[in-house]
C-alpha cells in the first residue's frame, strides 16, 4: 500500500498511472469486499474513465492536481451527481441527486478518482451498517462512516471521507486503526451533504498514512456562502502542519472525564503508557462535572435538529427505522426550544471556554474510545462519548492508530486542538507520532540488552 | 509600491499592517482619484474593518491567507453583497447583489481587502468610462476594465480583477503600462459577474508585479459547477510558472496579421526591436485570411449574446445607452441563429487548431494593442483587434508593460499561450522580461563604451 501523496509523486514522474492504481483498488475490493461490505456503490466503468482521463492530462502535459488519479471513497451521505447517494437507508434508496456536494466538486477538480460510495448507518445515526472491521470480521467498524474507515484499514484506498456529528469519524479510525482527521467546525463545505443537525454536523478524513489527513483536507477546506457553518477567513495549510517541527516541545493536558468509567483496562493501561512517554510534557487535570453538562447538551442539539431535518423521514418511513432510533427521533421532536436554546447557550459557553484555553495548551490528550471495537453481533456501533465535547465545540480532532488490544484489535488516541488551529493539531501529531515510535525504539533496544 | 506577495510577506513578518497598508491605499486614492476616476464605489470603513480583522488574525496566532491583507480592487461588472454594483451604467443605479460572486468570495477566504469597485464602460461594452489614464490625463486608459487598470497603475493597489470579452483587460493594462493576465476561459468563475456574452466572457487580472498576476490568479482559479465554461480538472499553478526556468530556450511564433496595417509606427518599431532581442528564438509565420474569418466570428457572437442578455436593459433603458452601442445591441439581436452557429462552428474550428498549435511553439508574441492609448477625447477606449482571435479561442493571454510610444505613453506586449497552459505561458513571460532586461543592460553598457 502507498499513500495518496506518494501515489500522485509516481503519476507526476511516470511510474506508475491512475488506471492502474485504479484497476488495483478495483481488483482489491472485488477480492475481499463480499464478505467486508465497505462500499455500497461502485462505479467502476466510470472511475477507470475518469483515471484514464486524468493520465491523458498528464501524457499532455496539462495541470496535474494535488490529488491526481488518486483512487478516493465517499460515505454515502455525500451527494454525487453521478452516482445514488441513499444515505444508508432504503427510505431512500435509488435517489440520484442532480449535483455533486461542494467537497465532490473539489475533489474532483484536483484530480481525485471518486470510486464509489462507502457503506453508513442509516442516516449518519446509531443504527449499525453492514460493513465489518477488516482487522477481525467478528467486530465492528463502528459508526457512522463505517465503510470509509473500513475501506482504508482494507487497503482499498489511501484515503475516504466520511463525517462526524458526535464520534462518526474519530470513533470508526479508533476501531479499525486508521488516521482520523475531523478538522475546526467551518473549515469544510457541508453543502450536498446529508443535514442531520446543523450545528453539529462536521465532515473529516480517513487515511492510511498521516500526510494524507493532511494532503486531502486542504483541497476540500474552503470558504462556502452556501453553508452557514463556513467561515469566510484563510485555512490553515494543513500539509504545512504535518511537516512542521514544533519550535519548543508542546504540552498536552489529560482531563480525568466524567465518564472515564467506561473506560476498557487495556485501553487505561495504554494511555498512560502513552502518557508516560510524553513524560513531563503532559499536564493532569480534573474536568469535574462540567463536561458531563455538555454531554447532554450535545445530545439535546443532535436530537433536536436530527428530528426536525428528518421529519419527512418520520413521517413516511418510520418502519425504516430501528424501533431505537425511531424512539429517538420521537423523543427529539418533543424536546422544547427553551431546552434546546439552553443546550446552544452552554455550548457558546464551552466555545468561549476553549477559544483562550490553547494559549496555555497544544493539545488535549485523550482517548478516542473506550476501548476496541464491540463485536458486531453486539449489534451497535459503539460509544462515542470520548468525543462528544470535542464535536459539540468545532475542535478539530486526530485519531491516532497507536495501540492494541489484548485481542490484537487496534485502539486509537485522540488530540484535540484550538479552533482554526488545525494546522498546529497536526504538527503536535507529528511530534507525538515521533516520540512515541522513539520510545518504542528505545524499549526495543532495552529489551535486546 | 510594493507589490502583493512583498505585502504579505511584510505582514507575515509584522513589519506592516494591512491597515497600514490599506489606510496608505485610501490616501492615495483620496490624493489623485478626483481627477483620475478609476474608483466609483470606496468602502473606507468596510476596508479598514476588515483589515483590521485581517491583522487581529495574524496577531492571534491564527492561519494566514495567501493574500493576507492586501488592498484590491475590483471592476464593478463583479457582483459584492457588501458593496452597490451598478455595471458602469446608470440603468442600474443602486443596484445591490444579494451575494458576492464566487471569485470575490476566493479572494475574501484568501485575507484580500477589497477596497471598493472601480470604474467600467456600461456594460463592460463600448462607450468609454470617465477614467482617465494615470501616465497622462489628456489620454484614455482603455476599456472596459478602465478603472481597475488605472487604480493598479496609478498605485492605488496592487491588484486589480477585470474581465475580457474582447480586449478588456490586454488593451488597457498595454494602454497603462500594468501587467495584464487573462487566463484560460474556464479556468475562473463567473458566477456573480455580469454575463454578456457567455461564450466570451473571461475573467483576469491586472497587477503592477508580473508575480502578482499569478499569486491573484491562483486565488481565483478554481471548479464552479455553476459555470458551465468551468471546467473540472486540475489547474496549472501560476506561481510555479512564473518562478520556473524553461528546459530549453522557449520558441516564438510572430504572425503578420491582415489587420497589422492598424499597428502605429512606434509599435510596429518597439515590436521589431523585442523580436531582434528574442533573436532565433522567434519563427515569422503569415496568418493569411484565416483571422479575418475569426474576428468576423468573435463579432457575431459578442454581439448576439450581449443584444439577448442585455434584452431588458435594451428594453426598457435604451436610453441610457449611446446611440452607438444601442446601434450595436439593436443590429445583434437581428442576428440570426444560423449566422450565430456558424460562427461557432468556426470558433471551434480554431479552437481545435490551436490545441495542437502549442507543441510546436511555447508561444505566440504579438502586440497587445495598435499603439498608444487613444486621447480622451476621442470618445473611444480603442481598437480591441489584436486581442479578438485569442479571447475568440479562449487562450491564455499576457500584457507585458515593456515599451513606450514617442509621446511616452506605454505600449505593451503581449504573449499568447496554449490551452490550460497558464503556467507555461507565465514561465515563457519569465523568460522574456528576463530576457528584454538583459538586452536592455548590454545596450546600456554599450553605450557607455
Amino acid at each position: 500500500m502507498t499513500s495518496a501523496l506518494q501515489m500522485v509523486q509516481m503519476i507526476r514522474d511516470g511510474e506508475t498511472t491512475s488506471v492502474a492504481l485504479v484497476t488495483a483498488a478495483l481488483d482489491r475490493i472485488a477480492e475481499t469486499d463480499d464478505a467486508l461490505k465497505a462500499w455500497i456503490w461502485l462505479d467502476r466503468d466510470g472511475a477507470l474513465a475518469q483515471a484514464h482521463a486524468m493520465d491523458q492530462l498528464r501524457q499532455s502535459g496539462r495541470a496535474l492536481g494535488v490529488l491526481h488519479g488518486v483512487p478516493i471513497g465517499l460515505k454515502d451521505i455525500i451527494d454525487t451527481a453521478d452516482m445514488p447517494t441513499e444515505c444508508g437507508s432504503v427510505a431512500l434508496a435509488g435517489r440520484q441527486p442532480e449535483f455533486d456536494a461542494v467537497l465532490v466538486s473539489r475533489l474532483k477538480a484536483a484530480g481525485a478518482v471518486i470510486l464509489g460510495k462507502t457503506a453508513t448507518t442509516p442516516f449518519a445515526f446509531m443504527d449499525p451498517a453492514a460493513t465489518r472491521n477488516p482487522h477481525n470480521m467478528e467486530y465492528s467498524p463502528g459508526g457512522s462512516s463505517a465503510g470509509s474507515a473500513a475501506a482504508v484499514a482494507a487497503g482499498h484506498v489511501p484515503v475516504a471521507i466520511g463525517t462526524q456529528t458526535n464520534g462518526s469519524v474519530i470513533r470508526p479510525a479508533s476501531f479499525c486503526g486508521v488516521y482520523g482527521f475531523k478538522p475546526s467546525a467551518g473549515m469544510i463545505s457541508r453543502t450536498g451533504v446529508l443535514r442531520t443537525s446543523e450545528t453539529l454536523d462536521q465532515v473529516g478524513v480517513f487515511a492510511r498514512y498521516y500526510e494524507d489527513v493532511a494532503l486531502v483536507g486542504d483541497v476540500i477546506s474552503e470558504f462556502d456562502p452556501v453553508d452557514p457553518s463556513s467561515f469566510c477567513r484563510p485555512r490553515p495549510r494543513l500539509l504545512n502542519g504535518v511537516s512542521s517541527e514544533p519550535p519548543v516541545a508542546p504540552n498536552f493536558v489529560w482531563f480525568e472525564m466524567p465518564y472515564f468509567d467506561k473506560l476498557s483496562n487495556d485501553s487505561r493501561e495504554g494511555m498512560m503508557a502513552v502518557l508516560d512517554a510524553l513524560g513531563g510534557q503532559v499536564e493532569r487535570l480534573d474536568a469535574g462535572g462540567s463536561f458531563t453538562g455538555l454531554v447532554e447538551s450535545q445530545n439535546i442539539i443532535q436530537y433536536y435538529e436530527i428530528a426536525r431535518n428528518l421529519a419527512e423521514i418520520r413521517e413516511n418511513h418510520n418502519d425504516t427505522l430501528s424501533p431505537q432510533v425511531a424512539k429517538l427521533l420521537a423523543h427529539g421532536a418533543t424536546i422544547t426550544d427553551a431546552a434546546y436554546q439552553e443546550a446552544i447557550e452552554l455550548r457558546n459557553g464551552a466555545i468561549s471556554y476553549f477559544g483562550s484555553f490553547f494559549n496555555d495548551f497544544d493539545a488535549i490528550i485523550t482517548p478516542s474510545a473506550p476501548g476496541e471495537a464491540p463485536l458486531f453481533s453486539a449489534g451497535s456501533t459503539g460509544n462515542p462519548i470520548f468525543s462528544t465535547v470535542w464535536t459539540l465545540c468545532g475542535l478539530p480532532c486526530l485519531n491516532m492508530p497507536v495501540l492494541m488490544s489484548e485481542n490484537d484489535m487496534p485502539i486509537g488516541v485522540q488530540l484535540v486542538g484550538g479552533p482554526e488551529e488545525d494546522d498546529r493539531l497536526l504538527r503536535t501529531g507529528s511530534w507525538v507520532l515521533a516520540t512515541l515510535n522513539a520510545a518504542e525504539a528505545d524499549a526495543a533496544e532495552s529489551d535486546k540488552t
